[in-house]
């Protein structure tokens, strides 16, 4: 099996990526990977670690600042755009890893991989913890702002898909992102949705608040791009308030500093179980390619790098595509 | 001064809002109160502290089942409609509180009040907690799902005085809520708003993130209610599993619990900073209407009914409504 890695996105390009290729290998004895990127850089980072690493030389680099779709049209000799050239041209190339510009993976993967038959839009969905052991994913979290009801039909089908591979959970729980629980709330966009998810093969719950997001009683949340992008950094913004006004408030207590260090063990757990997700998971799925294609956050280490490939490897070989493929293609109430 | 309250609105009522009502008339030395609703049921549980409240006896109640128009329509004898009744047909009495359901108040705020000349549409514009001393209202957050960019432009200048008044700051920075910071992100109808709001007479700085919502970078958040709506719930889901995540694990140690034990300062800090909101402003103002509208949480306590009468106070004596009108009354660009 052949996973191809950007080794030019994200901002701790290309050593941390390049690490993170070295322990995939390391880790998975029948994985090859293929670096993409200037070579020269490559090779000094992997300083002769090169066993079941190739590299293909790709001197340019896309930015966050680059127009995405200009980008994967002209620059033919970026990093980027050469993972998608062989990803595409090579059927033994299962999955790309992308730590690069959101804009860029998610128009190269339309442009150069496109969608699995049937899908109307691909779209993402990250992975946040919630209260009970239960994971929850938002989907879409920001790869289609405006969305028509058929479009969040087929994310509850994709979402629910990828779900059940990555939890292997048989039937999990699909709610749709709302203002209210009643069937009448919402967007007319919204509440023909309900009608549509309410008749689909899935485990459909019904409306979701955002303050459930998290409560654990949901396991895919279905929401238009805007919707779900802001749920997804509210949760993350919030969490994060939290932690710094405690932290502060300890500061400037002296009993609470001891306090905090007979907690350890509790924040650690706490730290473990929220900001975890992104060491666990990696990135998140570009769920509707024909290919699996893997965007991880600008920040990504090479343990975020890892996680990445080893998600691929389990819906590549839980045949994520195909699942999709079969959910998208039964007609709307015709299961 | 009078202001009307519904005896029989929320989870508490009625002893709750009456004796928010009796702690209000004791705060307030020139204030009267008009109580709504069943003159027996509220009789009893002012058992005789009568001094400076009247009671207007209207026996039905709207509940959360209700349909909004055809409850304000029909129920002429509930306590809710009997307040907007009053507030309407007289000129001392200068706002109304209500815990009752929240789609009857608007709409009822709405039939009954009407909006400020120039208005599009009265939001609602709740305050949530952040990381600085600065706190932040999102407006709207859930009274209108499917906004113009007109609306958030109005949204933008109501928020804006509103913020002033409450918290005495001069040109607070309204942001608008975005999937990204730069210009030309978000939906057509999201970019339509920036336009209008660049060239406001506001303190705008652009578009702010979900996860930079609590941050105190910004003290007003636009945005049309469907994603406002998502982003106070989404914060207080999130915030509510950090501590359920945080308390499961204290309680599975024995050295947490001792810890514990020592940050209980740290803890109630973070608690009255993070849950304090509610009782220190009661309740969100119905902004965009004639006279001052204050729609408390259904949860209301009397501390909450007494925050919210002293927020409709301020808000009075600051003149809000005037100020509403002289900013909506600017043309776009005219300032």
């Amino acid at each position: 099996m052949k996973i191809v890695i950007d080794a030019f996105g994200g901002d701790n390009s290309p050593e941390e990526i390049v690490e993170g290729a070295v322990l995939a290998v390391q880790k998975h004895k029948g994985l090859q990977i293929i670096l993409t990127g200037d070579e020269e850089k490559i090779k000094n980072v992997l300083n002769g670690r090169t066993e079941r690493i190739e590299i293909s030389h790709a001197p340019d680099v896309i930015s966050n600042d680059d127009v995405p779709t200009e980008a994967i049209r002209r620059k033919k000799e970026s990093s980027l755009v050469r993972a998608f050239d062989l990803l595409k041209e090579n059927d033994d190339i299962v999955a790309l890893v992308s730590a690069g510009s959101t804009g860029a993976i998610l128009t190269g993967a339309i442009m150069k991989i496109g969608r699995i038959k049937g899908v109307l839009r691909p779209a993402l969905a990250p992975v946040l913890p919630t209260k009970t052991k239960d994971d929850v994913i938002i989907i879409d979290s920001g790869a289609n702002i405006d969305c028509k009801p058929m479009n969040l039909y087929q994310f509850g089908l994709m979402g629910s898909a990828y779900y059940s591979i990555m939890y292997n959970m048989e039937a999990p729980k699909v709610g749709l992102l709302n203002i209210g629980v009643e069937e009448h709330k919402g967007t007319e966009m919204v509440r023909e949705s309900y009608g549509l998810l309410k008749n689909a093969p899935l485990n459909f719950i019904g409306n979701v608040e955002a303050r459930e997001a998290l409560s654990g009683s949901v396991q895919v949340i279905v929401a238009d791009g805007f919707a779900g992008n802001v749920l997804v950094k509210g949760c993350e913004g919030a969490v994060k308030t939290v932690m710094s006004i405690l932290k502060t408030s300890i500061k400037s207590h002296f009993m609470s500093k001891i306090g905090a260090l007979f907690m350890k063990k509790s924040f650690k757990e706490l730290k473990n179980k929220i900001g975890g997700k992104q060491d666990e998971h990696g990135g998140s799925p570009f769920l509707g390619c024909k290919k699996i294609v893997m965007k991880n956050h600008g920040s990504s280490t090479r343990r975020n790098i890892l996680a990445s490939v080893d998600q691929a490897i389990i819906l590549y070989e839980n045949k994520l595509i195909e699942k999709i493929e079969n959910a998208v293609s039964l007609e709307v109430g015709n299961e």
